[in-house]
């Protein structure tokens, strides 16, 4: 199962919004056949396995077949993969996680055993979970796993004081982050950042063959019309300022202005992350600054911290995050530390929200009863 | 010899202002003895070696012999090593390092030779380097070496805005620093880190048979005589203020008052470590404040940055570093990660001052002639 979830990761950044999936075909110790879930629209791992065993002429019935996500039982836009699972009528499916779609949600083994199938599942859903966070994210919070990217020094600055920050990490952690945009459904940035950098946030320092969204949160609707973030792939701008005739050019520039509720003098960004999650996101990707950075961490919204630090000091310059003054050293988040890498000269830290993974973790746990 | 390096980190707490060192003795790939260094004025690694071959009815002659550091020549507090090895007559000797103490500097290995025994060195230099950074700091630079202690939330805060800063990292990042004191020759700390905290800079979480000097950086020579940092075993007080009455109760107390120069409104702290260079003083554990490390840091005195990071956000709270603001991002200290480690839930950073670690590198990795 490990190996099928490590094989899940070759389409990290292909698959979204479905998830990414693997199955291996194996029988006596033989793998004979392994797939992975397409671009959206072409088919899923079972099916891609399948065929690949058909092709090399071996026959299914009898096999074991290990799957990283519940086989899905209902019509999307492919046929539903247990169909085709019990058509070729293998001994056992061993199965990482349930599909929390409320569309499969048990009913995929439930279908499996009908058919007279052994099904062996959850096995290792945490790592599994490890791959597909937004898509279980998405299904059962209704809204997108959230990261937030910073850069920073040793001393946990972003910036020098005068605005300088480009570049405090090297070659390989500025590369490591733009695998990160890759995985992504949405890169999201502020304002503040486009005015200051004026990036354009696409995925460039590796390969990819499908470009994440890129978002602004933009409370006055204040971005240039020659920002260069609003070039070429599409791009959503979150508003609560109305402002037809830009939003009329910006949108034959395939830029889509959202017009969102405000909270606390800036878009309300929890309605943010439920219309991402209405409009079939499944992670988002921040790379802000402290200002944009700190009202999702006040918000609760933050779920993981990804962080590349250079071994450089700043002194005082500008902070990680804009946060309203602590009072105790209990008044925490509940993050921990997951993981440590080194990136050239820098390091990557990478932080989870505690409350919130445990609540994924337990919405994939127990297969539901069916 | 990797082995042999390993062995000398047992006596870290032990040895000072003696480098650590283990010796093992060797035939036809069998360990025949070991030893390491004993505090200072006992028997040196080679010596508890030989001992321990002859306990065990072991010829020693015609053996190879492992060593971490070149055999002493001279009389110190004990008779030269290379006496006891020449008469033992190991057909090899294999060093990791050469001594950079001028008084050995190479005739250690001239006196083997002499006397017909091959000698193999340098091997694995950097890593026994690692073990020993402090007496080769002293050696070749007549000052210590210096790392600063810090605890930090992620955003790079040591204490909330209203001071608070006990606790940020947990038991085991705390045990950990207690490690890092109790290989130091000296814990230093500033006036500010006593006003505030009242710390005693023990070593109390882990076990030791020494503990280190305490020294106190107080450019007025303001520390109440109630601090707990005075009472115990003997401190230093670091101070360009003249109080002879205060300096006489305190030196009945076991408490030294050094006047120091004044240099940019404080205590030199050039000056300071190289006094406590004088001293026998290999490495010092600071554990100050944001000033004291600043200035350290400022004047270049740095050599290595040892962060405890907590998995919390505080916010604007009180930096890592005071130091003057820097207008480019090429303003750099030239540190490098050389290591990260999960301690519970927090992470333990360690940065090298690569220009410093290189100067010793190149000191052992060349042997004298003699």
């Amino acid at each position: 199962m490990l190996l099928a979830i490590e094989l899940s990761r070759e389409v990290l950044y292909l698959t979204a919004p479905n998830p990414r999936v693997a199955c291996l075909i194996v029988k006596d110790n033989q793998l004979l056949a392994a797939g992975v879930t397409q671009q959206a629209g072409g088919p899923h791992a079972e099916v891609m396995a399948l065929r690949q065993a058909q092709t090399r002429g071996h026959n299914v019935a009898g096999t074991t077949i290990y799957v990283t996500l519940e086989p899905c039982s209902h019509y999307g836009r492919t046929p539903p993969c247990v169909d085709a699972l019990v058509q070729a009528q293998p001994a056992r499916v061993v199965v990482a996680m349930p599909d929390p779609n409320p569309l499969v949600a048990g009913q995929g083994f439930g279908r499996l055993r009908e058919a007279g199938i052994q099904v062996q599942a959850p096995i290792c859903a945490e790592q599994a979970l490890e791959v597909n966070p937004g898509f279980v994210s998405r299904m059962t919070r209704n809204r997108p796993w959230v990261w937030l990217k910073s850069a920073v020094s040793i001393d946990g600055q972003i910036a020098l004081a005068n605005g300088l920050s480009q570049w405090i990490t090297g070659p390989q952690a500025r590369a490591d982050g733009h695998h990160w945009r890759a995985r992504s459904s949405v890169v999201l940035t502020g304002l503040r950042t486009v005015l200051a950098d004026d990036p354009q946030m696409t995925v460039r320092d590796v390969e990819t063959p499908r470009q994440p969204i890129r978002a602004v949160v933009d409370t006055r609707f204040e971005i240039p019309e020659t920002a260069r973030i609003l070039n070429g792939s599409p791009t959503w701008i979150f508003t609560c300022h109305h402002d037809a005739d830009k939003a009329q050019r910006l949108a034959e520039r395939q830029v889509q202005t959202v017009v969102m509720p405000e909270r606390d003098g800036r878009v309300d960004l929890a309605a943010v992350l439920q219309w991402m999650g209405h409009n079939d996101v499944n992670e988002v990707h921040v790379e802000g600054g402290a200002s944009l950075h700190g009202a999702l961490l006040e918000a609760g919204l933050a779920d993981e911290l990804l962080v590349y630090m250079a071994p450089k000091i700043l002194g005082a310059g500008r902070g990680m995050f804009t946060i309203p003054m602590r009072q105790s050293l209990a008044d925490q988040d509940d993050f921990r530390f997951v993981e440590q890498a080194a990136l050239g000269d820098d390091i990557r830290l990478r932080l989870r929200h505690q409350g919130h993974w445990q609540a994924l973790v337990h919405s994939v746990s127990q297969v539901p009863q069916t």
